[in-house]
């Protein structure tokens, strides 16, 4: 849409699709006008794959290119047309959900062409999907979809009053039915929009739920920084640009079993026993997740810990964490846990202390389902591990 | 964040708060990363309502603002000191919420310095609230927050499984209450999203029903784009960028009446009469708000159209509202409506039109309230007049 004056955008468009039947009006109230340039198509998709990304710029002096394909640090280069087009080819791209950045002249933007982009922490980059096999799990297929809530509830835990994102399962409305219930945690940097934006966990529920390959449940998707009462889009004040999250280790997990539980089992239609409740994170939440697990014994029979082990770099947390498995393994297996689930990526940094983690389970002889995938510490890896995680729950 | 490798990612903060009791740990699991830069404050608000935006780009030639506050096609140059950082003051700004992006060489961009950004239709823009008595009715408040739900239902009025959202008051969930409803459409170019994320609906209400001027509601916001089962973001085709969505003009109008209104009574504890309704729209929203009301006599005792007349640029669209205004306006009145509300800036490029329906609602002795604003077709504007309009509701 060009730059049109104000007066000139209320009509855009007066079509006639069926001459005197329907007319087709677009009257404009949008704040924020899209730049008057040329029209490029950006990402372009072809059928092997590959992708190619372009931008019209001729004032620019340099573009380049940071996706989540390429390896950390890397970028790739565009080259400037004689009207001014900077493009780039990458791929073929195996089928999954990336996100990239333009950077111009040095500094990061979104792709001015691609109406879909995406939060991550205090970062926004640009959505790309690329349709197949890989991705149809977390698409938004033709499927009956589960509703999306956000929701807040008080945490005398934490002194706070916070927000979190509840999907409940298609049907739940209409019926009378009780749920299962997971609790599903996001990493360091994430907050309760990031299993739902980034991680597209509702969707895949959807799409497994429909295919009869999950059980319905509710997915519970907590915001796991024990100092926010939001993400940052909904809170009033903003921290320093770029300040770390804290996260104390066993504040937000007590949080969780004080003052979360307790709200879900009491406001939503649960089935409030261990054999229907179910746990697992990715990074810091995999950390929480195994933190919870061990200091509750008894209250989930399903566990999933995403990317994450037992990692000495975290110091006292660690040793706190070791002493209570040490303490409290014994109990957890004298409760007949259905399962815990281990994922993580051949490239991942977290790959050591997963191996000290199984090393932990083995040495009390604590089963555990190992799931050892390609990549690294990426969303691609997340989604994969919820969609072969869920599917073993409450069954 | 620094563009650390991923190894040393893991471990950014393993600090002590309170000695021996609580270790604070971040295991950063983002993908997007931030650019390695020299940290600037941006947007950086002034005591006095000033506002200074920065930027680190060294390599850039021009970098100039484009915000929503400035008169269309304006923008504002950013001046760059030694050290590679552009700056540039603007205002004093009055207290509200505005959009804003930097154009780097030519470039639109977000502000890399700011954690807050939105969707407008295919665009995205930084988010810059500036506090104070302007903006405390749509800020995130230490109040009571009502539910805000993603929600799918069936149109078959439009063939189409699709996308609304919910709002339902604060104690909806603890309650066994029932709730009068108030659908809210908005412009063109938007769609489901827009009047809670550009709107902040929710947060205006959870603010007025805490200081016990509006009842508790239940608030219907859906999309109103004939042709569309949800946003950009949570479908699956993109349209070709920046195509404009096509909207019939009595086509969703009848699905919202056929399809939306059922679902929304059978699955919700709504009250089902006349007096508990209400429908308001902005724009095209304001448009469908007038189309609704003329021909469907009864239904609703409350109506408000915000930013949109009878435009006479409309053509067939216009000719056939005029015509159900002179068959219909008696009907309604004849209904003992209880409000009929109009609103809109006296820059708005829609203010003929206004005036026209005035003149149109007056010749039938059809009474109204008339809030006449300054300012044009802006957020700014709709926030306020939701305000101003949800307290007459239901009373």
């Amino acid at each position: 849409m060009g730059k049109h004056t104000l007066k000139t955008i209320l009509i855009i468009c007066v079509m006639t699709l069926q001459p005197g039947i329907v007319n087709v009006i677009n009257v404009s109230a949008q704040e924020i006008q899209r730049q008057q340039n040329v029209r490029v198509v950006s990402p372009d998709i072809k059928s092997d794959n590959s992708v190619t990304f372009s931008l019209y710029a001729p004032e620019a002096t340099n573009v380049t290119l940071n996706g989540s394909w390429m390896a950390q640090g890397t970028t790739g280069t565009f080259e400037k047309n004689s009207e001014g087009v900077w493009s780039i080819t990458v791929g073929p791209l195996e089928p999954s959900m990336y996100h990239y950045n333009l950077i111009v002249d040095g500094v990061r933007a979104i792709d001015p062409g691609n109406p879909k982009a995406q939060r991550d922490g205090v970062n926004y980059a640009s959505t790309l999907i690329i349709p197949g096999t890989g991705s149809e799990i977390f698409e938004v297929n033709n499927v009956p979809h589960g509703a999306l809530s956000k929701v807040w509830y008080n945490s005398p835990s934490l002194g706070l009053y916070r927000r979190m994102y509840i999907y409940t399962p298609p049907g739940y409305e209409e019926s009378n039915e009780k749920y299962p219930v997971l609790y599903l945690l996001h990493g360091g940097g994430g907050d309760e929009d990031a299993w739902s934006s980034l991680g597209r966990a509702n969707y895949i529920l959807d799409n497994l739920i429909a295919q009869g390959k999950a059980k319905p449940m509710i997915v519970v998707m907590t915001n796991g920084n024990s100092d926010q009462t939001a993400a940052i889009t909904d809170r009033k004040l903003a921290p320093t640009a770029g300040a770390m999250n804290t996260m104390a280790s066993n504040v937000f997990p007590n949080s969780l079993i004080n003052d979360v539980m307790p709200y879900i089992e009491k406001n939503y239609r649960t089935i409030n026993n261990k054999e229907n409740r179910a746990i697992a994170g990715l990074s810091m939440g995999g950390l929480q997740t195994q933190i919870i697990s061990a200091n509750n014994p008894g209250l989930f029979d399903y566990m999933g810990v995403f990317s994450m082990g037992i990692q000495m770099e975290l110091g006292e947390v660690t040793t706190n964490l070791i002493k209570s498995y040490d303490e409290n393994l014994d109990k957890v297996k004298r409760n007949n846990y259905k399962l815990f689930y281990i994922a993580v990526g051949v490239e991942d940094f977290v790959y050591e202390g997963v191996k000290l983690l199984r090393e932990k389970l083995d040495e009390h002889d604590f089963k555990y389902i190992y799931n050892e995938s390609s990549g690294g510490h990426t969303w691609a890896n997340w989604r994969n591990y919820l969609s072969d995680f869920a599917p073993r729950l409450f069954k």
